[in-house]
């Protein structure tokens, strides 16, 4: 089996309101940093995922995204994923 | 002026407890995907910012990340950095 070190992505649809991203924006105003606009705070994950090769690896993380990690409705998501260096230890 | 698309990663240092991420795993494990291990949840943050040159940009992403998007007590970032399409308007 091989490891391999993933991030995730996720963030709101553009079509979807995000007051968490308003909040931070007005904040960066108020602290005086003009010209800061279109603040959007999403998640961003890591995981070690361990899979016989690249693409069960590559199955397993688009399953995960897709069920667990993200909220079809509202978010979108993607990911980068890379083998991990040989001295992982889990 | 200009306009950068910025993207800014931000997660808990590794010394850090992540009980979000520990539930994520657990909630993992209890739906059948095995061997997904070291789950960390961070934050994902786009931002859309106005700056004379990329150098100004860059000092302006800094100090605001340094500042405002994360707790360098427990948190470290990274971010990237792009000019925006002409097209863009704010």
């Amino acid at each position: 089996m091989k490891f391999y070190e993933v991030e995730v992505k996720v963030w709101l649809k553009k079509s979807v309101f995000d007051p968490q991203g308003n909040a931070v924006e007005h904040a960066l105003t108020g602290l005086g940093y003009e010209g800061v606009d279109k603040v959007r705070i999403g998640k961003y994950m890591q995981l070690l995922v361990e899979a016989t090769d690249e693409a069960a690896a590559h199955d397993k993380v688009k399953s995960i995204c897709d069920k667990v990690l993200h909220n079809p409705v509202m978010e979108t998501y993607s990911y980068t994923l890379a083998e991990a260096a040989a001295e992982v230890s889990v």
